[in-house]
């Protein structure tokens, strides 16, 4: 139960932090922190995390990490439904949170995209439907590589949590003009939900690139990188 | 006696760098460093300082994290007072010292609203007061479950201060736009002291909600994530 | 054989989140991530990947790093060809991955310089080639050096991969506007094989430089730091 | 000798990229690092060489530096001559190189103020000599400050090249409007030399409040937070 109550928080804060600095400060004029900015704010969200709670639950916050965790034999079968359903939660009831903010703006007239992902008219740069599902199946192949490998035995003690959120951040100043970056079905799914309309009827993608990347990168951890 | 001096030169330095920061080098012409270097340098100041004294007082520098420690268990009621003197002190003399090197630009005309917090009018982004209070809130809750958990004596060792900097950071990067972010009672106080005018009627809001937030994270880490 | 991927892999994120991000996120309209964005994100393919596969190959992902290991006493010459061979064809593969996404951008007309690096009409600032085989040779050297002595074993354990990740942060930091940055063969090689043309032809440049500078600080390291 | 190659080597290595990132990078026209990325290349100068050969020298680079540790009873007097002679010839031998590199660019026309410090007319915003005299004076005590208190012996160990580095980043997130940030005056001098003119007269300053500001952080560190 614990762990799932670390889940919930570590969704929230992912979300609402990361989704949060794009929608709040990303485009604000003169000053804003553009997409540097919000690369930032996304992987500080899992670096924070990851130090405050990884001890608890392992600082998955994302349903293609559990998968990814899964599939290289780190993580069981039988936890992954109650990891998901917590992670999926934790980002809706983050989005919700920030959709309250928002509306709090005095010129406010609609969340616009609200920051969901997509692809072709929704893609922010106009990338086809195609460059976003390699785009999404090989970042986060890399990111589970970087999870399974930082978190290794062998790997240096405690350093694990700067890698995996720097690793976020990287992963987003590669590829938000592409997808607006998820590499986290939980993460678009709360958007989406706020965003509506076609970001609904994309949202397929955000699951299954995320999830095949993470599960190829547990087989090639097992394959080349694992004694056992 | 030594702690106190701690948190008065650690919040003098988090006053002095970050509002500091924001008043110099945010908005200079062409190559400003923007809301992402004043996000940055805010963080830093507690990073720089929590390796510097955090084994002399454990580097509260904030009002509201000394009243999350105490509602965690943390820290004992009778350090409360002059924990929180000594950092209101260091936060004002930092204030008073960037007045000074601000006064000496030559074409100062006037501090403007130096580096305070504030909502509705008063809000960079023109946010209201209830999503200002929402914000500092929820912002300050997570800062605290940050802190307890990264210091958590299951939490990898010495990484805390890197966790609690680049938190406040994430802090920044979210919420500049709402409130010009506070989270920390004594940083609000020393600029509305000297911005004067609305931001000190407004100044009530910047103890309670942050104050609040962190007396929660007390609660849910005390119920949720601390065995004791 | 395992060290091989762990260097392909490497050497792939290292092109595909370096070069990935100048390509696509670099220039966005209005809030794109700029040189800086380019320049941590080359950094933190390093970063990542060091904490990631460190502890199987070394974490090399790059011919002049294994060329100055070698002459620093710390790589073995029989290792070199297989190294460099993974390198470049992890490099290659990545420039492939990264042409397939951007030629499926809507108003895809072509990758012009993708990322190649150059010199006089070539370079981004219009610099001599004197003025970058000068940056070129002192960058990797002190790359080299930073290299060689944080995993020296006085050296505080763990970080080296921080300090060998930021430090390629900082030296695009600086030379971007010089030579696009290479300090690093396989890197410069994956992208003059698509820019094609003048790219190709300046390609010598890039592997010489580096490599010398890089030996250089293997025999500095040796004279002056190393005890054996 | 082996110490003063190590600062010889380190404060090379701080000029050639701090000052080099101003000169080429920081106002690249549409995607230039600005004042944040000049901060950040500073800090990481310092982050880098700091693991690299901290365990060589203790990597003060930096002559305000050696007079700190020296107030503070962690360096001996005899070692300062030396230490100072090698930290000046190494900013000098960069400046060097930067000034050979930059000369050719296809439209170099001069150097203008290099990277130079200055007050009044030389200010980069126009701040007077008295803002720049605290300026100088309250950032090198903390600079200090923190370097007195992360290598404390209670302190985490192996962290204090991150503070270290990271506070030179915010030191220059503050200050680059006021005085160009020195907290350097071997770095000071270097550019001085090459811009001269009225920078070489206002030199004074950048060896005065520097060294000032370091010996009485050495004689706070000991009075209050050291117990010997």
């Amino acid at each position: 139960m614990k762990k799932l109550f670390a889940e919930f928080f570590g969704t929230f804060w992912l979300v609402f932090g990361g989704c949060g600095s794009a929608i709040f400060a990303a485009a604000f004029p003169e000053v804003g922190i553009g997409l540097l900015g919000v690369s930032l704010a996304f992987g500080l969200t899992v670096l924070t995390m990851a130090y405050a709670v990884g001890h608890v639950s392992g600082a998955h916050f994302n349903p293609a990490v559990s998968f990814g965790l899964w599939a290289g034999g780190k993580f069981e079968a039988k936890e992954l439904v109650g990891y998901i359903i917590a992670q999926v939660i934790g980002a809706i009831a983050a989005a919700g949170v920030l959709y309250l903010i928002v509306s709090g703006k005095g010129d406010f007239t609609g969340i616009g995209g609200f920051a969901a992902n997509g692809y072709g008219e929704l893609s922010p740069g106009g990338y086809s439907m195609m460059s976003v599902l390699i785009t999404e199946f090989v970042l986060t192949m890399f990111f589970l590589l970087i999870i399974l490998g930082s978190t290794y035995p062998k790997a240096p003690k405690g350093f694990a949590g700067i890698a995996i959120g720097l690793a976020l951040t990287l992963i987003h100043l590669i590829s938000i003009p592409i997808s607006n970056t998820s590499v986290n079905p939980a993460r678009s799914t709360s958007q989406a939900l706020f965003a509506g309309g076609d970001f609904t009827a994309q949202l397929w993608l955000f699951w299954l690139a995320p999830i095949a990347g993470a599960i190829v990168a547990g087989f090639i951890h097992k394959a080349f990188f694992d004694k056992t």
